[in-house]
């Protein structure tokens, strides 16, 4: 039995909130349950010096936790002076999935840069920011697209991401944070709207992971993904 | 006239949102009008070195703005590897004007630390802070007392604080951004519920001001407070 | 009592010693009794990136203790790797108050530094450091003056800084440290030669101040800086 | 055709030189082809902070590269001030997979730390770090095995790395850094010696990979981590 | 011809100012010509972790330069954030010196620190901050004695240092900057009473010197020395 | 009697190995008995910030120790966030050494980074380092030769390194860690093929140093960079 009292194979409610602040050119809340992260795109006309004159635009990712977004109070990164490995491993995924569906040329000198500010965790933070960014990534090139400054749409795709995992034995869909902190197995998944995977890691927390396990864990990825995909379209139609 | 048609002796809409988050011990949300600060209130059972066996507790504050909660984005100071002074100068105002209500003696040797992030930012964030930290920390101490670990209530006062100026050569309360950054004068003012200072701190942007300037201000100053500390007692009786 | 034994409106003798090293464009020791900070000013023909090719030129400060200028040593900022929430509060206080004399344009394409380092502690080091940073300017820009760099005189006022407290429920003129440490509230006030005010910064540390204890403490502080400026005065005149 | 001519399931050669420095409890240098990794392991009895008085052990490992080890010089991180995201991200990886191999309980009080310093770099440093270290982790336990410090062995299982990817669209085995660097698909595979998952990363750097895909590499990761760990056997053995 | 016409062999006046500030439990200026550093010595019971409990005690040195001591402004390195290479390197030669006449453990388990901070460089900064630094550290070890804290004089030996090169061919004494930045060689020379070597630093700067240059300089430091050690003796005992 | 057995007068086993990696312009292992330093040249044509369009080159080295080349574990500086003190000294010290030998316009404006990575320590690592970095300089001149990047050579000189001390009473050559650790003097000599001095570091560690002291540890440092120097030539030659 899940803590939630959730199915193996059920999601949390997710929730995307767009327009979410007044100044950025994209900014969504997405809530995964009690999981709500804040998303934030902002378009600046700077790249990085190493493809300044390349013809090409740039989109990259931080990612950060408010200190009692967590149980107990996790100590301010900006305090201690750096960030975290954590923090590295996460900003640097969400930045490589959202580039694996932007056509960089055709993106022109801008660069796009995706702030995910954890407001409350609750397990998932990295897979809600992925999902969430995906809407504030549309809605900056939109913005773009509004005000002239592309000749073409650079996104070529869709993508969300969700976690699965081994809990008490049994393969289960978007794990909590009571779930999460006692999985066996841990596995994030990200993948594009032809269900095919953009980002794949999973780590054995437990006990190591047979081949069967890992194949229930991709099935129940691809629905989840499917679901946050349509829950996506509906919010970018509304 | 103010860009915000306000007359000079009107505050923005005042709100304050308990328990808007689910894991601290106090976590209020605060607006005044377009400023949205997030501040949370943590208990820890441990001291700074300093304090450590002096039988007293300490409360102190941390201050931090989401990158994109400005018009153009601000860079994350977890990743500059360092505090600006802007921000050391906020959350040591914000932590000395909240030890100005405690009996530190009381509070036991607990820890109380103020987090205020502002989610968004149309000037006074500083002041929302403050006036929203106060919330946070009643709920943190009732927290410590519903859990009978103080005997008496460390709490001996009520505080607000709010931003008085010079626009256009009129002293003016509650300064919103597009007035912030053209006053000719800033002053920020921290009174508690007997209507004396706690903290206060004017600057002359444009040109020096005036003793008969500073009084106007301190009289809209009082006004202001007086409304925001009954805004405060209504939250906090709710 | 006061423990110099000073009547309450008493200052402490102050010095300014000019061309105190040989190197600066300005250089001067100002000696509020104990408390001795020397301070220097640096012309450069480089600014900060944001300003550069705006026209107009920049004011900034520097502060700093030499580690043992104080009764117990305090651990040097290079050793520990950042200036703390004081000395940036302190630097940023110096470079405001000087700026707002001084007409940016007017200096062209300059950068004046005041470093201010602190030789002994004896209380009101940002005081002293501001109303000796105003000789070193004055320095300064007659250097450039003399060197034929600037069409005008950018420096439109005269400023000075002094502070001012309740000690033992008096207000006092000027604290040394035994009395900062141990007063109920401390202010420090910049103005300019017409009596207006630049910047004003009061804190409670005992108990809140009342509006009268307010009234009492700026007429103080009118006083003193009145002095101050004479001896500015004068010693520019030598 | 790969650029090394070799077939899509043929490993480079693989190497561990045991006892290659002197002073370290073990020490290994690993080759992959031209990849070469010092991996240390240093036994202490001091854990960190949050491990202490709990009775248990402590895995951990670091990574660097020597500045000249790639194609261009990377510059130097201790000068720099900090480890880069890439850095942490591996150190954590290997740290990580070699905890799920050790007893920590069994392991007692001791922290083992894996410093692993590529020599000189050609593509699979990560999976090179982690195949070596195995070793280098054997030869610390059995020292203090031989010094008596254990009532039992903490180590329960055999673990090897390498990586997979899509060349050409081609599914090969243990990439070298000219096909890494234009693969479109790269897996990092940790197995232990039942053939189960201790980690699995894979990104699809290019374009996002299918399903059958996936399925390939996993069967070369499957085929090349076994010839690893017989390498691994004999070094052992030997 | 010296650019400061003084012959070969002639140093610069040297004075000792002894109680230069009021805090220290020494505190000297030395004044070697136009070079002026503020040497103190702050007596601490406490030690560096790795000597506690050894019943020995510890000399340190740090070292700084106000960012005008110089003819240029040096950056702050309070402000850069870390303390350069030069600045390590002469703290530490201080440092080292100095504990070459202490019996650390007769010193008990009491740090003193010397603080060396530059007012005014002109040339032979370190060497002056050891000479000065002796005397600081002679009047530290008085008041330790006064207050009883001592059961023997750890002082086994007097020390200083001066610096010797060759200008334009010809070996000379006490480099001033003018001197210093134009020798072909310099060398640093510290000696004991009995005209031994605590430390010897010699560098080529223009081209490699010969045997007979290193015994002219050599000559000419010991010569230097005694001098100084002249005037340590007759300050000390005024 | 020392440690090793060797007479005083006995150099360690030292060799040369060219090549040692494969993508720097130099590489070379350098060993000294039981101390093994990697060494690298790059060739780069970007220069420090201060030396742009002036006409001339640019030398400089780094160094560093993997974390377990020492008896108990170093901590790992890229780790902790700085150099140390030790490490800025001795890299600023190869870097002076090999300048002395190279004409920096002659060089034209590339920049040639020597890298000297510790294996393995025992004593003397950066005697070591200075005598294999010229052997990698001498390969990285040659490459830009061969790739007709220079108009003549730049190279004027031979320089190796080598430490002497005073060991038991007896002035001792090239000592390693037992001998280094308990030496009353120590002193680094580097030396060009003219046998003049480039630079000379003498501390007594345990007690001061007489002059014929120094004389004896003199002749055997020539004695020994002789040797070196006759080593360096044959593998150049080779």
């Amino acid at each position: 039995m899940r803590p939630s009292e959730r199915a193996p194979e059920q999601m949390r409610t997710i929730t995307f909130t767009r327009h979410y602040t007044c100044h950025a050119e994209g900014s969504v809340l997405v809530e995964f349950g009690n999981t709500k992260v804040l998303c934030t795109a902002t378009v600046e006309e700077r790249l990085p010096a190493w493809l300044k004159g390349k013809g090409q635009g740039w989109v990259t990712a931080e990612y950060g936790m408010l200190p009692r977004s967590t149980g107990s109070r996790t100590p301010r990164e900006a305090a201690k002076g750096k960030q975290g490995g954590r923090t590295m491993e996460i900003q640097r995924l969400i930045g490589r999935a959202l580039r694996a569906i932007v056509d960089l040329e055709a993106l022109g000198e801008y660069q796009i840069t995706l702030d995910c500010d954890v407001i409350q965790a609750d397990g998932g933070t990295r897979t809600a920011s992925i999902s969430g960014s995906y809407i504030a990534l549309c809605d900056a090139i939109s913005w773009l697209q509004k005000n002239r400054r592309l000749k073409k749409n650079p996104l070529h795709g869709q993508i969300a991401s969700v976690s699965v995992g081994i809990y008490n034995g049994v393969p289960v869909l978007d794990l909590d944070y009571a779930e999460d902190s006692n999985a066996e197995t841990d596995m994030n998944v990200v993948m594009n709207e032809a269900g095919q995977f953009i980002e794949l890691q999973g780590t054995a927390e437990g006990h190591a992971f047979r081949r069967d396990e890992l194949d229930a864990m991709l099935a129940l990825a691809e629905k989840g993904i499917r679901e946050i995909m349509q829950a996506q379209r509906e919010v970018l139609e509304a």
